[in-house]
């Protein structure tokens, strides 16, 4: 069967997360309905990332296995076509060998994490970030960010319900980029990225590194909450609607040749 | 009766416009009800501009009188209370001398017109922006723009409803940015200032400009279109979610010395 892989961008309010549930709209179960409607045994589709709910994505990738061989801009069309209303969208289509899995074929996986600072409810960006009312500094949230690069146990980031063989992971960025807002706001951008993560682990960090832009806690607390290996000693989770699943990188890019649609 | 300066920010698309109307949900007349839960017998507000159907702000400004004396911020505060779960909040609100009128005292409005160009449908922005299906040439954008700044007789890109006195007004600024998107597409944002501008003008420039950005008309023809001073002269009028009114200057700021909400 010719496999073909799928990026994605999606908005997760209205999804029970990626993954196909009985009695919730999925992400994975709205492609999966569209498929159907162009192919009669369509097989269930993988994704590099299985997000929560209420997590978005610009850039994940999965991948599905069609009876017949497809022109890939004319399989993305023909999905977004039927995926309407949904607010999910194939932003590019390519053709992959066989063997290639869009899980666990991947060297590394993008988040970014939106924090918008302000007082007044948010309109434009509502359920779209992490809105936090106070202002935060991010020069200190960097200073601990600094603390979490590299190889490290992150058991005090991993949700207890996690199913991965590890805690250990090699954490390659942790970026705090901080944008003015003409309503006199900020908005906190956090630039994240590893060959694989922890179930939880980036809203973990988004929920500490937050405690420290508040001033509730000092940069070092943050590694001292990294050497505990202990659940308890991380911060708060910060809520789903600020993160972003950004780009999934494999050995050699699926989409490089393709147009994007 | 104490007058104070309004700064609103609000989602365009389950309004009528901003002008209160009988049958139809208005930006004004979600705050002049969110007013009255707070005094009885509120008069009408007024804004600097009274944006249509589906048309966005992040800087209109308004001005509300009351009957009794308000800390701004508790009044913010109230008003943000009762407005949810309208897309409408206050995002700033100062005291205002008596003889102070949001549209009449107002030297100049500022506009963001955004488009983004991509084939798939979009789904972080939908409803935000004005979505192009093809690639647009920025440059030619631009230059088409210089001839719209300046003095001008812009009877071309005026609504033939227009209800200002004179078609001529002065361009301050028609500036076109490109931003490249990680999906492969870009987003262009026409950033638009002058004192006043008449009825539909800003989203004539932007349907008129994609018509050049496009290929379809040289940078020239906007020129002689201008000169044409006939509506039917004019490009198509753009649709109005992508645009945005993002600021409302004065002589003096009312806000400088009050902390945004």
């Amino acid at each position: 069967m010719p496999r073909y892989a799928l990026r994605v961008e999606y908005d997760g309010q209205p999804f029970s997360g990626w993954q196909r549930q009985a009695d919730h709209p999925s992400v994975q179960g709205a492609i999966e309905a569209a498929l159907a409607r162009l192919e009669p045994d369509v097989p269930s589709i993988a994704a590099a990332g299985r997000t929560d709910a209420g997590v978005h994505a610009t850039g994940q990738v999965a991948q599905c296995d069609m009876a017949r061989d497809w022109d890939p801009f004319r399989l993305s069309e023909a999905l977004n076509y039927h995926l309407k209303p949904a607010p999910v969208a194939i932003t590019a289509c390519a053709p992959v060998p066989e063997d290639w899995h869009a899980r666990f074929s991947a060297t590394g996986r993008q988040y970014l994490f939106r924090i918008i600072t302000r007082r007044a409810p948010l309109v434009h960006e509502a359920g779209k970030v992490w809105q936090v009312k106070q202002p935060l500094d991010a020069a200190a949230m960097q200073e601990a960010a600094r603390h979490l690069i590299g190889r490290h146990d992150f058991t005090s980031f991993r949700a207890t319900q996690c199913q991965a063989a590890s805690p250990v992971k090699t954490l390659d960025r942790l970026d705090v980029e901080a944008l003015p807002r003409e309503d006199g706001g900020q908005e906190i951008r956090l630039h994240v990225a590893a060959r694989s993560f922890l179930h939880n682990q980036v809203r973990s960090f988004a929920g500490t590194l937050e405690r420290v832009g508040a001033g509730a806690w000092q940069p070092e607390r943050v590694a001292e909450a990294l050497a505990a290996r202990d659940r308890a000693a991380c911060g708060p989770v910060a809520p789903p609607e600020g993160l972003y699943l950004t780009r999934v990188t494999y050995p050699e890019d699926p989409f490089a040749t393709q147009p994007g649609p």
